[in-house]
């Protein structure tokens, strides 16, 4: 299994898409990654590493996008970018997985034009991994699609059902239309369609509201793709925020330095849950290929989980099992 | 100033909207509550409170319109509930505003389809609190409109500035779009629109994302009312679900029963913020009127602020310097 690594992307490359793919070849025996990026840069970080060099390549790529880069000019004008090169190899059956942490609209781009959609589905979309009390479950879209059709949604579920269960391993997930009530007569004449499409499928748990969610009245959240990037950012600025509430808190009480660290210990433990690093990248379901994007602050340990879910998305057969569903 | 009062709306009544009346009125010398709802109920709770009954009076209203019942319907055919006799009390001129802790779809409806719109107001929409780092700030729509024309938005953000600059107390408040990414290219044509006309306002702050709510980089939040509705429930998900991820933070330290009653203290104050009772209601703004609703749970004291509020709107003609915003 060959999965490339893009080199130049996220916040803190090369260093952590590198250690993190030196940790991935490291636990998995059959596995190899080509780092892609520029070359001066990925042997000046290899130097003073330990690794296996018949597993771990380098695959030049001279143009670097940045985070903050327009999507589709940056795909269309830096062909030898990264992100490029790296989707363009697996479009060549050159590797079997692209992982980055770097520009996802770029990536996103790069994938449904290079990749194409597997047979069946109508658009692709992101799928995020959203804290929950019973552990992380999955929040769809997240921004593929600002604008999702009923039908979409009935695919989404699909696609969505099969990666919690083969990749997060979750039995019978269920599937969940965030709206503004459980009733089915709630929300927009789209909403209103959406579930009536949704209620084919046996999974299918009906509307379910905000409060629903840490909750995991779901494992499958269907949103359009504006609702769940607004979820998406907002979940994330949680235990920072909450940092910010808890010493305040502390300040009130006028608590001693002993029992601050604690709470501070105790903080850090409870919000283990919405540590990124965890699950590392999330797939875009629906292109053909195996494609992930994971966030631009990626640790190397993010880089790494991130590899070995891409490893278990072509193990698994993900792709064969989501045209599978929808045809 | 003559205030009435839903004595048969939210999940605590009577109790809780009648000791919250009589709270306020012993902290408002010039204060008239009228309770509204069915006699022999109010009649019963107030028979062993001390109270000014020169201040504090009843409307019978015997019918009574349950939380989950369909708004239309309920307005339609419950005429004589506590809510529908409420609100044509305001437009009777018999009182300056309603309060309910009641059915707010019920309420909203009783209050755009008897109060009517204020001159120049397309679109009634309810403004709801949210808890930042910096304090509560305003998060609208929540829900009256689950689709937002252009100059809806505008609409909105003059009414919310409005109501955050007089009543909130913020001075030169400032208005920020919920969007997908900062750029005014971002969001659907529907929100690229909006952003357009927004940019008339001196005090438009731009495109907001998700993590920009909790560092309250805007004190006014503009979205439609599905994204404010998932929104809202969601952060009223929040404590509830920090406790459950606390307790097992506790649980994998192995922490004592002192430490543990320490974390819980802090926890407490530090989500204060998030307490719905501290401001009471939100009110439907556009409404020609003064009409606020309560959190289904409301105590004593969230009536009481609540009551307090829509005193404020009154005092501060608070519908005057909407009209003239508009107009």
């Amino acid at each position: 299994m060959v999965i490339a690594v893009d080199a130049a992307g996220g916040d803190h490359y090369p260093e952590s898409p590198i250690q993190g793919a030196i940790e991935a070849v490291n636990e998995v025996a059959d596995l190899k990654v080509v780092l892609v990026g520029p070359e001066d840069l990925i042997n000046n970080e290899l130097a003073d590493q330990e690794y296996d060099r018949q597993r771990i390549m380098i695959q030049h790529a001279p143009e670097i996008i940045e985070m903050n880069e327009s999507p589709a000019q940056a795909v269309k004008t830096k062909q030898k970018s990264s992100i490029v090169t790296g989707v363009g190899m697996h479009k060549a059956g050159k590797c079997d997985a692209f992982v980055s942490s770097g520009n996802t609209g770029a990536l996103l781009a790069a994938s449904t034009f290079l990749l194409g959609k597997l047979k069946g589905v109508s658009r692709p979309v992101i799928a995020a991994i959203y804290p929950t009390v019973k552990g992380v479950r999955l929040l769809m879209d997240v921004g593929a699609n600002l604008e999702v059709r009923p039908e979409m949604y009935l695919q989404f579920a699909q696609m969505g059902s099969i990666y919690v269960r083969e990749i997060m391993g979750i039995d019978d997930p269920s599937v969940g239309l965030l709206n503004v009530g459980e009733e089915e007569e709630k929300g927009t004449d789209n909403l209103k369609e959406a579930f009536q499409k949704l209620n084919e499928l046996p999974n299918f748990v009906g509307n379910v509201e905000g409060r629903d969610i840490f909750n995991a009245r779901a494992d499958v959240f269907l949103c359009d793709g504006l609702v769940g990037n607004i979820l998406l950012k907002f979940g994330e600025s949680i235990p920072e925020a909450l940092e910010i509430f808890v010493k305040r808190g502390i300040q009130q009480l006028d608590m001693g330095a002993e029992e601050t660290q604690l709470v501070g210990k105790v903080l850090k433990a409870s919000l283990n849950e919405f540590n990124p690093d965890r699950v590392g990248g999330v797939p875009f379901l629906g292109v053909d290929g195996v494609s992930m994007v994971g966030h631009g602050s990626s640790t190397p340990q993010a880089i790494k989980n991130m590899i070995l879910n891409a490893a278990k998305c072509i193990e698994y057969n993900i792709n064969e099992k989501i045209v599978a569903s929808l045809n």
